[in-house]
């Protein structure tokens, strides 16, 4: 799919850029792969901005050549999003890293896209807030408003959707678009921000966000607890929910994922379907919240509830959990994931987790299930080998029933890590032709050349044949 | 702005109705109005839905022949969005009010968009559940999903953007776009259900919302408290939220306005700047937070703090706050309202509330000041006599020096009343052009004849020196 690059871009993005532009093999290699299942798909070419000004500048020179960008934060999508199906360069925004303002105050604070969850945390440790959502890898805060992820702590917290008052973003021509505000809500016209975040890279790159913060609980108590089945362990969450008890976390990890986990971070878990959860608040609030949970766990036959109130045993808890992926990797030497991310309304969970597990039981793929059940999502990781094409089919038909099943309870494909290559499909079923044609005719609309990471989301138009998109 | 509608688009919307659909001028004159403080302007028809196929009938229909038209709910928009500027046909859709589908378990609740908030929380009145969105009029959920609604309890629990879980409109076409799941949460393309909260009825008719719920909290406590001075009012809610207590309900009614309230709703409450305060939790955790807020407002010289945990005293205290706008229109006899609707971040709220203070007393309209602090969000009531171009001038000079000392706080020129004919300029100048653009070329995408709701958010080309918009 590779183009071959007008040398008069060429020359205009290495005078405007200088070192931080590179053709070099080993640079468009880092930049054409993801953690997905896909085989790299190399960009032509990789340019670092250190600046809006140069993510404008980048922007309109590619537009008056026509050729298209692919927003890069830190590598870590699940859906192929990176890959540079249609040739282009890759638009790489991790030098822009910085806090521009930070105020304590409104419970708010305004970054560059590349700075990544753990470094604003690290930022913020000192003052009393934290920025709640986490997904698995130590994502950037642009890639995560592309993808709208969301993680362990969106039960209590929400996802990127209710985390981000106002956003600016690159258009394709290279116009900066603000979007959003500082102040909690508003009102004012369409939301613009809400559009981009979701948007994958495919309507402009986002160049700054205003992130909401919170205070740092008072107290905070994490626990595991183990129980005879998943479903009984999802019946527990449920009437958690149910009860409106705001949990901050809960985490199933079910038998095989907690094999992977003890063997790869050297715990000592009981090896049975498994909840993480934890609980934010004043003392005597969690005191509460962990009384009801522990007398609905009991009830659902759970046992050995572990209590985790130091700091230092609950990031090793955690730590565990948000390296699962790379765990479960472990399991199958060689091996890569096609991780499922159906969500579902709560009340259908308990019979779409079951379903999953019955499906795995018939197949020979190791798969280990775990994923945030407090908000109806889970993961199903399929192992497999990626020079099988008979695993990779098999891996497809499991993938098939999971989302099938998903849909008709009438959820969503995909919960956090966006649609990218690998749901195209999936997401027509989902929403339906007049939804797509929707989607296409905004896309056309702010973009109307095309040139924004084409290929994601749904197909670019003349290439519905193409392996990828 | 009258059109003349064409004879076989009459007969047609005639045949399809029957009785539905009226010419007569009392019923278009119903429609044309709302509670701004705009003349009404007529739509040319109106046409009553009972069903998504009727809305979708009438859509094609008007398409067709090129007719606009504007959604109607519950006629209580506060900024001109019903006035048929452009003429066309006013569709109602508040005889599609039925519930069609409950979710206890999953805390979600599948509506029709004609179904009011109150008769919303009558049907969940014994389910334990109930949905908060509360502005002030009786407002129905499409027209509230539509400006982007909030209210009193938002400082807790969100406003229609982060209460909404999907939605299904008409588009300008007739066609039936589906967005959003059951599921809480969803990574599956363009969040095309955010696009349409805040629409304001121009790019399409909602026609089916699911709204998420909440559990009816264990214990609730209303309070009131005043303040030898707004200020000190506005710190002590500033002082809680920072705080983290997660307040239900915090709202701030100036001398003027508790004045307005005793005469209107035979109420007692002390002549000074007061705070309507409400927590919602378990009996300890209530406990818990009325004891820290008791605190901050007496460090800040509060006074009096009244309890009302009886549910009637509670209604008394809301309903008398729901009805502010009528109360203060008795304060000058025949006038109309024109009221902001500025959010900013809280650490610039104080001084936007007395700057608006000090406005305020060297002008000679009265107008009360009220609002949902908590969130940054006040509204400042400027009563005129509709009939003096004088007190007109006046209350838009002030309105002017209030959005213009937001916007260089921060904060946007509406929280939650949207921006329909009255803030086309203000938004402007919140977003900068190339938002503009973005959200006209979104419009031109899904309506490109420029049917829905013409002249609302930002001009009609062509129309650029228009009255109205």
């Amino acid at each position: 799919m590779a183009l071959t690059l007008p040398q008069n871009l060429l020359n205009a993005l290495a005078e405007r850029l200088g070192e931080h532009f590179s053709t070099a093999q080993a640079v468009r290699e880092h930049h054409g792969r993801d953690e997905s299942l896909y085989d790299p798909v190399l960009p032509d070419a990789v340019a670092y901005a250190r600046s809006v000004e140069d993510v404008s500048a980048i922007l309109q020179l590619c537009h008056a050549h026509r050729v298209p960008v692919i927003p890069y934060g830190s590598g870590s999508s699940l859906e192929g999003h990176l890959l540079a199906v249609h040739g282009g360069i890759s638009l790489d925004v991790s030098l822009m890293d910085q806090v521009l303002s930070f105020q304590p105050e409104d419970l708010s604070i305004t970054v560059q896209p590349g700075i990544t969850r753990k470094a604003l945390n690290e930022y913020l440790r000192a003052s009393g807030l934290f920025f709640p959502i986490d997904p698995g890898a130590d994502a950037s805060i642009g890639g995560m408003c592309a993808t709208r992820a969301s993680g362990t702590n969106a039960v209590r917290y929400g996802t990127m959707r209710e985390n981000v008052l106002g956003l600016n973003a690159v258009l394709a021509d290279g116009r900066v678009l603000r979007s959003g505000s500082k102040a909690k809500k508003s009102s004012a016209g369409y939301d613009l921000a809400r559009l981009f975040i979701g948007s994958e890279g495919t309507l402009g790159v986002i160049s700054e966000v205003t992130l909401k913060l919170h205070p740092q609980p008072e107290a905070i108590s994490a626990a595991v607890c183990s129980f005879p089945s998943v479903a009984s362990a999802v019946q527990t969450v449920i009437e958690t929910i149910q009860m409106g008890v705001a949990v901050a976390r809960a985490e199933l990890v079910d038998t095989l994922a907690i094999q992977a986990l003890n063997r790869y971070a050297k715990l000592t878990l009981r090896e049975a379907p498994t909840l993480f959860l934890e609980f934010h608040g004043s003392a005597a609030s969690v005191a509460e919240q962990v009384g009801i949970v522990e007398e609905l766990a009991s009830a659902n036959e759970g046992q050995g509830f572990e209590w985790a109130t130091q700091q230092e045993e609950r990031n090793r808890l955690w730590s565990a959990r948000h390296n699962a992926l790379y765990a479960f990797l472990q399991l199958k030497p060689g091996c890569r994931a096609l991780s499922t991310d159906v969500c579902v309304p709560l009340s259908r969970l308990a019979e779409c987790v079951v379903g999953a597990e019955q499906d795995l039981r018939k197949s020979y793929l190791p798969a280990p299930i775990f994923g945030h059940v407090g908000d109806g999502n889970f993961h199903v990781c399929l192992l497999l080998d990626p020079d099988s094409p008979e695993e990779l089919a098999e891996a497809e038909r499991l993938n098939h029933a999971i989302v099938h099943r998903a849909l008709a309870a009438g959820g969503t494909c995909t919960g956090e890590h966006g649609v990218g290559l690998h749901k195209i499909d999936f997401l027509l079923e989902e929403h339906g032709e007049v939804a797509i044609d929707t989607m296409r005719a905004i896309k056309h609309a702010l973009d109307p050349l095309g040139l924004m990471n084409p290929g994601k989301i749904f197909r670019r138009k003349g290439s519905e044949t193409s392996t990828f998109a």
